[in-house]
């Protein structure tokens, strides 16, 4: 159960989006593992992929396909990264695009394809397609549930979100779907999400919406850009309503708005929904003299596996949360203009346990299912904020057992 | 259990050191608590401290004292870590000092305080003054194994390792005992060492030892430098032996060498008593540009959450071993000059699965207590190997329960 989230709420149709979900025996027989998205003709596509050197097969033909075409269908399998498997991978993610543009009549440029799963395996290509008739007999334009479910691998819930704005006099729907389930470093974690619009933007514009909206979701629940093999997120607009957004002004605020709330409730869903997670926590760095200083103790913080540990204890050690604020490098930080408080209560104040402070109001905090561990540096301006959740020995059981 | 390690060594007397140890009762009853180190007059002193801005107040008067005198007694507690205490800490600090001084009729600053334990608490001044007549009456020369066991926290087994070398035609012997036991940042549990040998050393040439010494052993098992707030390494040298070695030479190597296999023995030890360890594994990156980057990789690699779970599955998940080199941020990295190896196994080359590899050659490696993970990045000459363990459900519950 993911962290004050129990169920997909309604997914709205995106006209000019249908979802096909099959059933191909990728890694496990009778689970929906393989996805077809098919985007209208006219659609634009814009993409984030993986920093990490060693970026899955995929994640290189797609990035490939893109500067070359705009796509039409989008091809998703699950159980298999396909990552780490060298040139017989790449061939493997052309096969499979090759597959499905004989059997759609469109070039295999204008497919992207997209795996998750373990990585090093050869992609087991047959089944892949063996499966894609079906995918593609099940083309719905209602299909968002079935492709939120489609998509998981870890996930303990399906995850979306939808939401509608007025633009132009039109209703404008954007209709979002993701999986993946982090932890301590979420980046490590194969991310994908899948997010569509039925207002017209040209793909520049697109791009720079997209772009603007991660920073402020899947952007605060990474490191620096770190990222696994595969992550990928991409945002189509397929003009089927009616209505054009081609430079900055309200329209592209409005729908900027819609589209960056529903990125950073999939983002803090991957979070939530945390391998073994039971909390769900803000980590705000505020007075930093930068966003850069703010990010870095954040970060210290919410990767440190002994604040994570006591967070999954419900237990207020906060000489680890002072430990780590105090190994992130800060040059010249200043231990007594530090202020440490959980959601309202004072924990730490000139470097020391606040004078007021019992183990009662730390414990009865942090015995929440949610709540915030507020980081006061005292030097500057910035405010900086990342979701994280706490490390339980569930986390170390999943991922010791996910092979087996 | 450590991995690889039962029991401790027989440990030499080291002439001129005599070591009394105590239960004060500092958190728990009738526990080992409570040590003091006595060094003969004339001996020198070399300290390494942590570097983490928020010192604990026993590593601020510990260098306040240092730079004012040379040292006659060291008194360590633990229980207890007198760290985020603020100016009462700082005061019981040097309260406890003061007590030590009236006992042994030496002045305060030649006394140096070291703590651990939990964070954030007040120390328990009055108890460990009780506790000090005790200590004092225990001083012994062959104390170091008691003394060995009377600084752990959460180590399973006592650590500590003696070598003689004929220096001048006279022996001279050192011997070293250290607390920790380090998991994912073994920076962050609280380290402790204490070295001496009966050679006479002068200060400046004893500390540039111990610095040479710390960056082959105990600064392999930490991150650019981050340590706990009361990381501490203390090498002494009370020249009860006759032998005076005042400038670089044979006999400073050979000095030098002793230390360093100490120092490495010891840092090593951390590693294998790491919380819920249950592997001991060298971590070895060659063919790098330099040596930081060579480092980059191998902390990156030795921390990673997926890698150490499945270090501790004993599963040959190599692809979350290419993803973490992936992430670790060297520039132009090129993915098919890169080969992993796991002792002889070579199981990543030309940025895929070696193929001749099977995966029982690598379950094979990985189910044993200790190997190599061989790392080539194949583009340059600097080597650098740093230690680390699994990462267990056990650590979890170790550090979810340590305060309760």
């Amino acid at each position: 159960m993911a962290v004050g989230y129990s169920r997909l709420p309604e997914l709205l149709p995106v006209p000019g989006i249908r979802w096909g979900v099959a059933r191909a025996g990728v890694r496990y027989q009778n689970r929906r593992d393989l996805v077809v998205m098919e985007l209208a003709p006219g659609s634009t596509v814009a993409a984030a992929f993986t920093r990490n050197a060693f970026c899955a097969a995929p994640v290189t033909v797609a990035r490939e396909h893109l500067a070359q075409a705009a796509p039409r269908y989008l091809l998703i399998n699950t159980g298999n990264a396909n990552a780490g498997t060298g040139a017989p991978g790449l061939a493997a993610a052309r096969q499979c695009c090759a597959a499905l543009a004989d059997l759609t009549g469109v070039p295999p440029t204008e497919i992207l394809p997209f795996s998750t799963g373990v990585i090093g395996e050869p992609l087991p290509v047959e089944r892949i397609v063996a499966g894609l008739p079906a995918a593609l007999a099940a083309l719905d334009a209602g299909g968002w549930a079935e492709a939120a479910h489609g998509i998981m691998t870890t996930d303990t819930v399906a995850k979306g979100l939808s939401r509608q704005v007025e633009i132009q006099g039109r209703t404008v729907t954007v209709t979002g779907i993701a999986k993946g389930s982090g932890m301590i470093r979420p980046d490590m974690a194969t991310m994908l999400a899948y997010i569509a619009t039925d207002a017209a933007v040209p793909r520049e514009l697109l791009q720079e919406l997209l772009d603007h909206a991660l920073n402020q979701s899947f952007n605060r629940v990474t490191v620096d850009g770190d990222t696994s093999t595969n992550d990928s997120c991409i945002l189509a607009a397929t003009g089927a309503a009616g209505v054009t957004i081609d430079a900055p002004g309200a329209a592209l605020e409005a729908l900027g708005a819609a589209v960056t709330e529903i990125c950073r409730f999939l983002a803090q869903l991957l979070i939530r929904d945390g391998e073994g997670a039971t909390k769900f926590v803000h980590v705000q760095v505020s007075g930093g003299r930068d966003s850069a200083e703010c990010l870095q103790v954040a970060y210290t913080v919410a990767h440190s596996p002994l604040v994570k540990t006591a967070l999954s204890a419900s237990d207020p050690n906060w000489g680890r949360i002072l430990a780590a604020v105090g190994r992130a490098g800060l040059p010249d930080l200043v231990l007594e203009d530090v202020e440490i408080h959980l959601d309202a209560v004072c924990i730490v104040r000139q470097g020391a346990r606040a004078a007021d402070y019992t183990e009662e109001q730390g414990k009865r905090v942090m015995s929440q299912e949610e709540f915030l561990i507020d980081i006061r540096l005292g030097r500057g301006s910035a405010v900086e904020t990342v979701w994280t959740c706490d490390f339980s020995a569930e986390y170390v059981r999943i991922n010791a057992d996910y092979r087996s």
